[in-house]
């Protein structure tokens, strides 16, 4: 595996491989990779010849109060890791390569409506600042594909909105979502978890179930909600989602939020592959509550 | 010359240049074409093997009480003129491809400090507009190259700033101002001009012409504001111009103005072409004042 730390070094071997017909995926990262991450190299290599990952923990996507300086950066195991799993390049730009004019001067973009919602009200600024550097990524990069993880969420759809919005020539994977052996999903954060609220985030994943089950209609609904209620246990959290899942439909508004202000509602929506029409059937012991195959895990 | 109103066809064509190994040079319009565009694509023609053209009115540059629905619109004399001056292919794309959710709904763009000073103080949104619609031009085509009039100087530095700020692989080729026999700057507004309009429009140039003279140092100075005001005439422009040029230097305070806030003067500038170190050489009665050859006519 190549790293490369200029954007010189990284458009030569892309041109390099481009002259021999090759097609390239591409796997932006914060790096303190762990098995998620690498399920995600693995995704991008089914999908393309070659795979360029990237590490860069992301200035502008953190608030003041925010992580960037702990954020946890670990380079040798990364790259280590992503040698092992035959990364084909690794780019690891500092800095002053990603906003060569600072971060102050850089050119500023505002994905609308999505950014400022949910996880994005909590934390101002912090999608734009994802779409910056993913826009700039992709520009450095020129990637056919590029994966990202449906365990952000929100990052996804902000990426698939900006992606498709502005016309960028890069197909937009998602990648399901690795999860530890008690359904907490795999994050490089989950190391800031101490005493007893790594126990207590994993009711987060159990809650979400439950919700799934709560919200759907038919007779089920009530078995379901009580069998949800006591595997999901009883604190303060698990009992407000309870109460938003017992008045439903949560699931609904959040979509319809979902939609940025002002867009023309005969206009095609901005993540087609999630608005696919609700199928109603019988209530399955699946792991995860996709309707519709790999595109509605979240 | 093809001329293509969708994005797949566009992009189909491009890539059976690429697989030819051509280059692509683009030239960005809004149509109306004169003379001015014509000679940027004999620029683009000099540099890449094929030249793709595009018009397009832009609606998220234009202020709500600007000359968006008014602006020209002649695209049979366009397409026309294009393929008689040898480009290759057109792209004319409808709004809904550029903003497929809508202007109101776009993800927007900010440059920062170059886009709220002079025309853009008057004109708030506009530069940003121009961004918006040559990074999505730019997605589209993806050519090698791309020709921007040194006639709209401040547009051509904004897109300078975003193209090197963002890392677009693309590289922004500054074009020589045609223009008319008496000095006026072609452009598709002039027609516009009613009355005595025209003529006084021809002041603006004759003006700075005079300021460019008057603002150089040493004993030529002052035989050249003599002159230059007997050229230029005695408008009420023309005086307040001739007192900020006695007072000088202007040059150097827009200049100053233009490097955005927060960026770091160790830092490369965003203009780099234009920012050479002036040289002081004696007056000559050069039609245009570049003291460095192409890259500084303004």
């Amino acid at each position: 595996m190549q790293t490369h730390t200029t954007l010189a070094a990284l458009r030569a071997q892309i041109r390099q491989w481009r002259r021999e017909g090759a097609s390239v995926g591409f796997v932006p990262t914060m790096g303190n990779l762990h098995a998620g991450h690498h399920a995600l190299i693995d995704l991008a290599r089914r999908h393309a010849d070659r795979v360029v990952a990237s590490i860069f923990v992301n200035p502008t996507q953190f608030g003041p109060n925010e992580d960037y300086a702990r954020y946890p950066r670990t380079p040798d195991s990364d790259i280590n890791g992503l040698a092992e799993r035959g990364c084909d390049a690794l780019f690891l730009p500092p800095v002053e390569q990603m906003y060569p004019y600072g971060t102050m001067a850089c050119v500023q973009m505002h994905v609308p409506g999505i950014t400022d919602i949910l996880d994005g009200a909590f934390r101002p600024g912090h999608f734009n600042g994802v779409a910056q550097v993913v826009a700039r990524l992709f520009n450095m990069v020129q990637p056919d594909l590029a994966v990202f993880g449906r365990k952000d969420y929100q990052q996804l759809q902000v990426i698939r909105y900006m992606a498709r919005e502005m016309s960028f020539p890069v197909e937009i994977i998602p990648a399901p979502t690795l999860r530890e052996s008690d359904g907490l999903a795999m994050s490089s954060r989950n190391q800031y978890l101490q005493g007893d609220e790594r126990q207590t985030a994993t009711r987060i994943h159990q809650t979400l179930l439950f919700m799934r089950d709560a919200a759907r209609p038919g007779p089920a609904d009530r078995r379901h909600r009580g069998r949800g209620h006591r595997t999901a246990g009883g604190g303060g959290l698990q009992r407000g989602l309870h109460r938003s899942a017992a008045r439903r439909p949560v699931a609904a508004k959040v979509a319809r939020r979902d939609r940025p202000a002002g867009v023309d509602r005969r206009a095609p929506g901005p993540h087609p592959p999630d608005r696919q029409p609700r199928v109603r059937r019988p209530l399955t012991r699946a792991p995860d509550f996709a309707p519709n195959g790999k595109d509605s895990e979240c």
